[in-house]
């Protein structure tokens, strides 16, 4: 198809499209005269995955560029390219009050890590995210204990195995832009029915007759 | 103690004390001369409370003033006065791209509720909350499903009653505190978990020898 039924066929104008040409993040289209080239499905699929993560998931482009220098490159392992995709969401340590430099130690995320019987590694970006928000429990007066650790863990655990499990096959792109906004995108998800369900309860608890 | 005492107690420096006795945010102390009041534990709690409210969940004064409204009002019911006071958090509608108007129509969440057996009443703030994540989450090409909904709802359900379980059993702004920054305050705990959860499963899923 020619450029200009690409940007019609991912609802976005054409010189977006011609931006993200010209900055790498869509691959060139098939020469097929001096001034005309062929794009396939191939380009609608990248074109809705930078659509997906710029405008549903909201992300900075140089994030956006990140994240698709993932997919393309073929040197690192599935693992360490999921790991490098996620670690390009918000909330970005610079936007946080504490900063953690490198090699900084987080003792409260640690020991929560340790009780899950699950790997601490400073370098996991979501590792200063748990190492804030514990610290956010613990100033509130509602510190993180033992017993709703291990109760949070097991259902956080078992939602996680599910992600995985709906993970597509094989396709770089299809995994990296899956568990990317799967991340970003279902948290909101999570957080709104975590908000009703309470709700909820306290409804059947509170008011029984209502 | 004195209102010296008081702010020293709070780690507050004492103009903020005098603002909030001001704003009626803090009750009066009681006199014991002219130019003396004598405060007590409840002043304490009450500063904790609202430096809770202000630093770790980080709300508006304004919402700060809501909740600690809906503490003192006795003529509403816990399970209203919870629901204002959950209302006061963040996301707040005029944050969003999409406004909700008054009777609002929310038929993502309104069918993902009836699916999961729980009251659908457009007034509950996180409604609108839960209909705009949906609305990502289809606009990124990874709708909600009714199975990844019913694994998810029966999980945040059993983390919800956890909650529930674990307020306060009186003390009514005990209770609404506890609501408000165990809900604020917990979503990102849960959501670093999350992703620590995934990081975990995969690295055992797709590097089995590391």
């Amino acid at each position: 198809m020619r450029i200009s039924e690409l940007a019609e066929r991912g609802g976005v104008p054409l010189p977006t499209v011609k931006y993200y040409l010209r900055e790498g993040m869509l691959p060139p289209g098939e020469s097929v005269s001096a001034t005309r080239a062929d794009y396939g499905e191939e380009h609608v699929r990248r074109l809705a995955l930078i659509r997906a993560l710029t405008d549903a998931a909201g992300l900075p482009l140089q994030r956006v560029k990140t994240i698709l220098g993932l997919i393309d490159s073929p040197t690192r392992s599935l693992f360490e390219a999921l790991g490098g995709a996620v670690a390009a969401l918000p909330p970005y340590p610079d936007d946080s009050r504490q900063t953690p430099t490198d090699g900084a130690e987080y003792p409260r995320a640690r020991a929560a890590l340790e009780a899950l019987g699950q790997v601490y590694d400073p370098r996991f970006a979501a590792v200063a995210q748990l190492e804030r928000a514990l610290a956010g429990v613990e100033a509130a007066g509602i510190p993180m204990t033992a017993d709703r650790l291990q109760t949070y863990g097991r259902h956080i655990r078992a939602m996680a195995e599910y992600d995985l499990a709906k993970m597509p096959a094989d396709g770089r792109a299809e995994q990296l832009g899956y568990a990317v906004l799967g991340t970003a995108l279902y948290e909101p998800v999570i957080a709104a029915l975590r908000r009703l369900a309470h709700q909820d309860i306290a409804a059947r608890l509170l008011e029984p007759d209502a």
